[in-house]
């Protein structure tokens, strides 16, 4: 009896066309799983597949069981079992019983193979069956019905990646993109200097500046959800090297069509099997997606640090809150921390999308053999970017607050303001006024009024910072 | 005279805010541009922008003063004098006149400055004035009016990227996509073995093969081509930081209008000014896009200068053109070469896009200023991908033959096609052939009338490559 | 009392300059390393510090007691209690008390806290006082004594990442290319096709193949050794700013010899400390020379599953282990996953040095804050490849065997070899024979004989492909 | 006669083994060089090989010619001739003669066929015979005698990279390391606030800031060096794949010699020919050590525009050399230009730096057929850096001034100073000074009088920022 279990002796029997393999008695996983532990020991600190991607294994094996018995290629009770176990996968009850990293077979077999041994092991535990029977439920036979790695995995990897970024990544990027606008309204009359080439520049008002961000977020957001799109074409239904053998020529459309369900969104069955396998460029272009964001946040995290760095010797026009003890005896010293894991967040995506943009242009033939640290690096800067984007917002973008004191002072020091003197006293005496200024340490209005180009109240009447925010008709 | 010109002396007088200039006397340019050539003399021979850049530049001027005159803020003739000198620039009379590199100012102002300097010196010609008195058209006053750099600049990078994206790039992936669809037509009945892992694997025919590449590139160009709808919105309206300063507030929707006039594109004003002077997000888009379709002509050109290897020692499955001499004495070594170009052409767009992306990074304020370098890999990643494609299609693509004989042979001596035995007389029988044949070095079919588990009419009837490359009913 | 605990309440109340906060009662961690747990929940399944971070801290803690001690900054007492506490962190007693991630504040002064803090009330437990008491040692005023977050935690960096690199990397690439010089030993004899552009050419032997690979490997370990020399110097001394305030002269150097000492590397004292705080470019260094490394194991794990790839419809020239069921049916179907390991882990260094290079020329002024994402991706890398040169080395590089009659076979057939007729017969009936043969798909002996150019005897004598595989004499 | 000519008709028929071409009449390539511009019209503007490949490339075939005469070879009258011609290629008289793109052949064949090609008919010009006639001299049989493209291009790049990095690189950025120094000299008194996570922090001297930078250069041109060591390595003598087949066993040794010799370089031989092929890791690590010298000249360049952001609104400490027109109307507004440049220059290297590496995983079995596009990108950082750094050197070092007065206000506002009180009042007195400044918006010494704590003698005997800039004995 292969199938043998030996508890006492800590260990039971699975098998596969191998052979016979030791696993530990009390675990579902079965022959293939234990055999990748053994000979894949890489970062296995680090790189287990999570929780995405195991319930996205779980969605697809719970619509394949019901394509196939809905296109009468398995009978209806070994479906349900293996929808009820499939199930459990999906709930999150199982996570333990994937013990695989990114690591193995470029192609995925292994961690499909794993989720076809638990829920098959677990549909057996239900069915009151024995565990590494392969009774009544086989985890080739019949989980993988229909199925072969190399359309399953890929199909896995874009459940998974459709799931965290519009379910996760999205929603925490709004919230950021709403507090942030919620800023722009409520600071949106107080005029400040702008900068451009980091140099004193015409102005623009806070609400501006913060609104540019919003703009950039909603666009970064954008962008996203059109990668998204790409992502809802399925591999399932192309088994081995895209042309179908052994599926019945439904199988696709009918698996998409309970994945979709499942998942609530309009995944289909992708219309080209073979580049759906060899290639995967709806990842890449996922992840470069996600860099597109990066590139925004890390744009936005600087201007805020930049805007708050001093208290004294810098900018200084934003302040932002403390979370952490900055300097015990300086007061005013707030590191802007929330900047700084922004900013790292950001770098580590794009590395993270240098790593997927390399991998995807590296398939042969008919299958690409770089699929799990594809979809590792586009599911960790997705879940990054949500982290980073929810403490940045409740510990840093919820709490920015205007110097309004020192935005002021900047302004009514720059001596950029002398432009609006043009129109009333002409370029030459304006830019003499200008020129004063500069050189004699002073204001704008202080060399004016010396220079008696202009009295006190026209300098105050003319020389409007907040007119000057925004086109003249 | 301040704009006195001494052409005897090898030089004529131009002026700026900062004061004289010798320029040499033949030349349009004024006294920024000539600065900036003494400032920057980086990269002087590969890194001036080229005709697409130029062109923009006079598309946006034309624009920018049919603008003007439409608002009532330039007199109509200065309007048609700027006109009748931008055209000239738009149809390439004078890209000698534009000497300037790509690492210059990071706004692009030098070129900004330089077209105008050009066109106001062609106008003044055209009106019978002076070079370089800028009478009766002022490089700044009239040309530059309503803009700045850190408008126009970007409002060109998106007019040229636009351009050759949609006229140069996506024509020449077509036309090879057409032609490779062409050769999948042609080839679609031939049967051959399929390959994952690069291991042996079931059957596919050729058409499959060939029409998942054209998979690939549909969707690359289709990633393109909406990557160029983010680039159809211009920072024009801008002028300095965002905000329209000195611009009539219909400027930006007015110019966008004459822009897409004068190229057939829908261009439009930028929703949000301040993102799109200090971001350049629609820029990094488009580049991840050329990414990815490099990434997609990558897989290609590997795959057929894998499926052409040998002549003898490789797969050798299929023909390509011989066009250059490979080995003076051994017929059949043709070297891939057009698919080498294709991949030394797809990592430097790799490299390409990782500085766009970089640069796109780190805007500060109400700039970014990385655009030219921005908007030169960005081009001229367009361009490689266009001229590769064309070679490739030309001397490569449009000569690929099957080796029918070879394709054939290794059908026939793929130990993978038992599984079509299966049905008739069972796993064990088919499995003990194909293990036979294995350990005997022999063909399936040697190997199963040797076992005599069928006879060769059986084997000749069950065994049919050509019906395992698709699902069955 | 500010210290007291409240456990059962289920907490403890750490203080620090900011105030009090609950701390779980059994943790040794402090107030500001809970407040970093609730600040920076990021990433906080794959991005904790792990063991050499860990470690390197624990190193540089005891090393800074001693130098304290020496020069008389820190009674003997108290340092005697930080070595002790830090001694059990060095020996990895005390891991779980390092609950912080990567993203935090730039300058990894979370982590350098955590440390302060765990240690600190470490030796007070020893010491059998209170926790979070501080006394009788003060993680501030003694266990950080003459150090600053800004020097201390790229000093721990660069401990890390040598003993990580020296200790674990270079070890695992060492072995991989012992094994893969004993197998060129091994098979230095066997002539096989050489092959340049995919295509058939001159023979080469099997050694000098795998020759190759092996003096890869060893210019890639020089590499990263002369990488892992800059790695030696240390920020140490240089306090918040670089200027060493705060700290006596000698503490830097002191300190230093104290890491040599435990670690048994040579570790220094950087000879610029205002270099060392606001770059890393020897982090910078160190990740290029492992993205070498794995460009290296890239083309040699390529190689190998090229080599093996068949079983009989490509090279299939090299066998190689079978550790996973490839195809049931199929014998023979071998998949490369240890090269589809090896290579996915290559992409990922490739990917983490982006990240790196990006994050190390970030600085500004005396601090670039990138440095824990900086040293994650190094450690990540140095950890990944030493993971897989193990597992490529056991489960693959081992078992690597020629098929020698395929490879023999190929040989045969090859055209390349007519050349060695070109000296008895001339270059034109050479020609001739290797045309006959490539266009009736013949062996050259097989042309030679039927043209009667030469007999068969001489064609074996004088058609050595053993005696092309080095230059003549 | 195969090799006519028919000026009159505009061309010149040259052949090669795959039979006629017809050339320009007065050109001096051949067929081979013909074919690549007609098959690869790929970049044609931007990516001709340019003179260091062109001179590498003569004096390779110069060293190679020597060698073969002094081993016997090629008769001595021959190799006279390819000396003589080579003289000139290597002098630069015959560059218009190479017109060929980087996207050909990935082994570089082209290019050197079009070397061989121009050498042997500029020695046939010399001799008085006629162009295209091979005689008395052949680009194949006497040019390259004794190599192949596969070993002669890998030792060209090498040349070429050496002699630029070393040459031109090296020397640029030394250049700009000594202005930095003596302004580090010029400015060591100067006391200014430090900056740490943007933020004051304790003070430095703008020597000890500017010697940083000094320090990051040194260490990045180390670097470098040490790079250019691999780069020493020649494949030559390795000829097709490795073996050295048909070359003499000394020709490797004595070429380097004669490379060396014309170089002064010690260039030799390197030890792994099969490596040399098939892997460029020494062109990946020159590669990686230009990327970490980009971003040191980031990071400084990054420094000096903030540093040097205002004229009113920002930190303005330093002042830098306006070379362009900035603002017309606003005096002090001062663009980074030079900056602007410099940091674009270092993101393309980055880019480029891409890849290079990515080039470099690529090579399969005995050849890596990237070769052009690795050697283009190495040359082009290499260059790029040091126009850059030139220009930065002459149009903003040497002019960067320190902004005394800014500097003095910031440190005498800033309240980092306060601790200089701690010894003498205690901290918590002194953290109140610090406190009241902070919220009354005062210095430091206004609010220490305030609260009477010390005296104005007192404050000032004590508050010395100078002495805060290094460790105390």
């Amino acid at each position: 009896m292969t199938h043998a279990s030996n508890p006492e002796a800590g260990f039971r029997t699975e098998t596969d066309s191998m052979g016979e393999v030791q696993v530990p008695p009390d675990r579902l996983w079965g022959a293939q799983t234990q055999r990748s532990r053994v000979n894949f020991p890489i970062g296995v600190e680090r790189f287990r597949f999570g929780r995405p991607v195991i319930r996205a294994l779980g969605i697809l094996k719970k619509a394949a069981a019901l394509a196939n018995a809905e296109l009468g290629q398995l009978p209806r009770e070994k479906a349900d079992l293996i929808v009820r176990a499939a199930g459990e996968v999906i709930d999150g009850q199982w996570d333990a019983e994937f013990p695989l990293v990114v690591f193995q077979t470029g192609s995925g077999t292994q961690t499909n193979m794993n989720a076809n041994e638990v829920i098959a092991n677990r549909a057996i535990q239900i069915a009151g069956g024995q565990l590494g029977s392969k009774k009544p439920v086989h985890p080739n036979d019949d989980v993988n019905h229909s199925q072969s790695s190399n359309d399953t995995f890929p199909t896995a990897m874009h459940i998974a990646a459709v799931e965290v970024i519009s379910g996760v990544t999205v929603p925490a990027v709004r919230e950021l993109r709403d507090t942030l606008e919620e800023r722009a309204r409520l600071f949106g009359q107080i005029v400040m200097v702008g900068r451009t080439h980091l140099q004193d520049a015409t102005p623009v008002t806070l609400g501006q500046v913060i609104g540019g961000w919003v703009a950039q977020l909603d666009d970064a957001v954008a962008t996203l959800e059109h990668a998204v799109k790409g992502l809802l074409r399925l591999a399932i239904g192309g088994t081995a090297v895209g042309t179908g053998l052994n599926a019945h020529p439904a199988f696709g459309d009918t698996a998409a069509r309970y994945i979709a369900q499942e998942t609530g969104k309009p995944f289909v069955s992708a219309p080209n099997k073979f580049a759906a396998l060899s290639a995967h460029d709806d990842l890449v272009n996922a992840s470069a997606a996600l860099r597109t964001l990066a590139g925004a946040l890390m744009k936005i995290a600087n201007d805020v640090r930049w805007y708050a760095c001093g208290p004294r010797a810098g900018f200084a026009e934003l302040r932002i809150p403390e979370n952490e003890p900055g300097s015990s005896i300086m007061p005013g010293k707030v590191n802007p921390t929330q900047s700084e894991a922004m900013t790292m967040v950001a770098v580590q995506v794009f590395g993270n999308d240098a790593a997927v943009a390399f991998a995807g242009s590296q398939g042969n033939f008919q299958l690409n053999v770089y699929k799990p640290v594809m979809v590792h690096n586009v599911l960790e800067s997705a879940e990054l970017i949500a982290d980073a984007c929810r403490a940045f917002d409740e510990h840093c973008a919820r709490g920015i607050e205007p110097n309004e004191e020192r935005i002021r002072d900047h302004l009514d020091n720059s001596l950029m303001l002398v432009t609006a003197l043009n129109p009333h006293i002409g370029y030459e005496k304006s830019a003499k006024i200008a020129m004063t200024a500069y050189r004699e340490n002073t204001t704008l209005r202080e060399a004016a009024l010396k220079l008696g180009h202009v009295t006190g109240e026209q300098f105050d009447e003319w020389v409007r910072a907040e007119e000057m925010t925004g086109p003249k008709p």
